[in-house]
């Protein structure tokens, strides 16, 4: 019998030691490979980047203030200016009447890290090695398997972001809510131009969570680093997690104390909202009011929010020399409305990269306008840029294109062409032009071909290429030499003649 | 050097043999299996049809004719009455505006062998074991893992189909077209009531994809068995193959020439279309004339033969005691329109099931009315027997409702609830009535969850579940109930008192 006892104990000390053996090799070896083998990516190019930044001069007497508000998973069609029967948005609404409402403008990707890697650096994602879709919380497993792969986990250093440039050129730049775009030293928002960063470091299904003042961390995330439990939990909190239901008011009173902080400086203000990225909350006061549920409430938030940033520039008489923007990363994903446009997040259909994008600047920008123009998210760099007569870097290709024009006169667009770049890869999977897109793949093996559509007239439900064969060969042309040229030099350097 | 040759020719003999022997063993096995394994579903109450149809009495005396005109694939957004803004189909919404056109009008499955099997019995897929996706050509390895798997490849020979009801009840019932419920002897169009068939037998991108003429094939496939091509394969045929740019043309003249012999009958003429469904192949005259693309000249052709049956109708003096039905067997596929809705065939969305539902009676069904009440195609069997006054199985759920009074008077639709059945398993995925749609999953992993619409209103967009708790409570219960009723009793048999 004791026998029998001392061979049990045995057995199972034996197994836990094993397994424990296993584990802490396990372990041992994810730290080898991320400490050994990972390095946040980027010093290329980083004495060009000095270099430009050092030669930025002040902005233009007239340069204005701007706004940027920029919204996670709001699909194209979530908006009641952009016909969403549910919900209510009253005051984006009145600041779309009050100034442009764009029908055709894309994010960058459809999905987030890259979008906004595309928004701050006005590049496509591939520039920014950010097109291997998005980075994750060092806790999380996909954080290790990206560094072993050398797909990186963190924007390049030697990327030129929006806030740099303006900051050199004597702004100053805060920003609020959602940064995606890395997590180690040297890749946090005040690394890359912001004097000052009150937000998350990712996506809110990501753990842990913290909530940081620049490089602190203000509040911290005690809950359990469980990512399934973090999707499903919507509306309650998990136990020990910050409260994301007071998410969207803490960024909003940030904003609007930075807003009161710049009243004698030119300022460039980045709102990046949590929101309505999965899981969804809403605050206490707006639950349960929405006609469009959870999601509605979520959305009805981002909507009061805007309209307590607007209240605050028109009390701080700053109005009149701020452009505000309000745009989205990506389209709708599960829930939200892709208006009536094929697909949603994660997809290169235009529901994946359609997103609302309003332009207000009372005086300069015309009041009550639509207008079916294309643009990108990559245009916001060039264009807010050559409002502050600021010059582009000139050792590397900037894709976007300064709107200028085309928001404030009426101008056509500047774009010939506009690339949809998948989730995952280097190469586009569609380009358009003002009336076409023409759509190679879609990754649905066996049903999808090259596909000419359309493409505001009947939600890519048809394909007309035989119908243009000349428009075809040309769009096919442009997509393929856009490939070519992303494989040789994806990160579009130029001579440097430095 | 002599030995070596030896040797040579020795390993290539014996690989040769080897491979030989692998491959006769395996069509061997194959062969076992599914002669052995396999015999085509059936008998269970093979005698309470028998006395069923025994017991059918003669039509009523103001029985009327049905013409039902079937197409494959075509989407809720095909047509122009439904709102496409390249295809016209001037033929087809003639005869809407001539009858009743019904908005939420759906098929029993997001895919083609179970919404052809609910169209004919007047039950859910799953009532006839076809509610694993589509059978396959006897040639295409699919259709012996079906066999081996148990999964069935032909319709069960105990179902009640509509053409053997109206047959027994005087009828003269001609099917032209795609038939996809069996290839087995005793499986076929002729075995299940129709007196006459003209057409295939499975889908246009299934091999080899003979003619038949009832039993016996009219014109030989001598095609290759090359399924991948198959689908690749559009507008130009592949050598050796039945030429399916003739297809629609063929299949119209056949029912015109049905509808001349059927002068002194009464009949059920079954259209069942090859087409939209991939690969397209539009009639030579067509090709290249629509706005839509190959895509939309196919719709086009089948616009046109819609156009002809209608007209041959007028000619023949059968406009008046007629009743004709053009509806759909799934949502849109790779191309074609899903209108406002979202999804596409293969899903429990709208845009896999809703599909277009026309019916016209002159004199009887009121002209040019537009229906939002809900029907479904496991109507068909109820409402034409309702019509040619006979009764209903009583062995048997019936799972479709009797719509005689919707369509003719304007009266509400008879359904509580219909059920979305998804393309494989026995439970439903979601349930609507007249205002809600309850999903409770889409296979979407991860993301999806139960998720209430206003299904008219919003293209499932928003959960709404919060607002309506009772409501969703009671959906969420109906659901449930029918996934144990099918879990325990899936082919609907009743108590037999014969």
């Amino acid at each position: 019998m004791q026998k029998w006892l001392r061979r049990i104990a045995l057995a199972i000390g034996s197994l836990t030691l094993a397994v424990g053996v296993v584990a802490g090799g396990a372990l041992v070896l994810r730290w080898a490979f991320v400490e050994l083998f990972y390095a946040p990516p980027g010093g290329e190019r980083s004495d060009q980047k000095d270099a430009y930044l050092d030669a930025i001069p002040a902005a233009s007497e007239d340069a204005p203030n701007f706004v940027v508000i920029f919204f996670d998973d709001l699909g194209w069609g979530d908006l009641s200016s952009y016909g969403n029967p549910l919900i209510d948005t009253p005051r984006i609404d009145r600041a779309a009447a009050e100034g442009l409402r764009l029908t055709a403008f894309y994010s960058a990707s459809p999905v987030c890290t890259p979008s906004r890697a595309a928004l701050l650096t006005g590049r496509y994602p591939v520039r920014s090695r950010t097109n291997y879709h998005v980075f994750f919380s060092d806790a999380h497993p996909a954080a290790t398997i990206r560094k072993v792969a050398g797909l990186g986990n963190d924007l390049p250093a030697d990327e030129i972001l929006l806030p740099e440039v303006l900051r050199a050129a004597g702004y100053a730049t805060g920003m609020v809510g959602k940064w995606h775009l890395g997590t180690s030293p040297g890749h946090l928002p005040n690394d890359f131009g912001f004097d000052s960063f009150y937000g998350v470091l990712f996506s809110n299904d990501m753990r842990p969570l913290h909530l940081y003042r620049d490089r602190e961390i203000v509040e911290e995330d005690g809950g359990p680093v469980d990512f399934a439990a973090s999707r499903r939990h919507e509306d309650v909190p998990m136990p020990g997690t910050i409260d994301q239901r007071l998410l969207t008011r803490k960024y909003t009173d940030e904003a609007i104390r930075l807003l009161e902080s710049y009243r004698d400086e030119r300022f460039l203000l980045y709102v990046s909202h949590t929101f309505p990225h999965v899981p969804h909350f809403a605050s206490p006061e707006q639950a349960g009011r929405s006609r469009g549920g959870l999601y509605g409430d979520v959305v009805e938030d981002l909507d009061r929010s805007t309209g307590r940033i607007l209240d605050a520039l028109a009390e701080l008489g700053l109005e009149e020399n701020t452009l505000v923007l309000v745009t989205s990363d990506n389209g709708a994903d599960y829930l939200g409305s892709s208006g009536p446009f094929r697909g949603r997040k994660g997809e290169t259909y235009e529901g994946g990269m359609r997103v609302p994008m309003i332009a207000r600047w009372p005086g300069r920008i015309p009041a009550g306008v639509v207008a079916g123009g294309i643009g990108m998210n990559i245009d916001v760099f060039p264009t807010l840029l050559g409002l502050a007569g600021l010059p582009l870097p000139k050792d590397r290709i900037v894709d976007g294109e300064d709107l200028g024009g085309f928001l404030l006169r009426g101008e056509p667009s500047p774009h010939d062409h506009l690339f949809y770049f998948p989730t995952v890869g280097a190469a586009p999977d569609a380009v358009r032009d003002g009336r076409f897109k023409y759509l190679l793949s879609t990754g649905d093996v066996g049903r999808d071909r090259a596909h000419l559509s359309l493409v505001d007239v009947d939600a890519e439900a048809h394909d007309v290429a035989s119908l243009f064969p000349a428009e075809t060969r040309k769009l096919a042309r442009v997509l393929d030499d856009m490939t070519r040229s992303v494989g040789t030099n994806p990160r579009g350097w130029l001579p440097d003649d430095g």
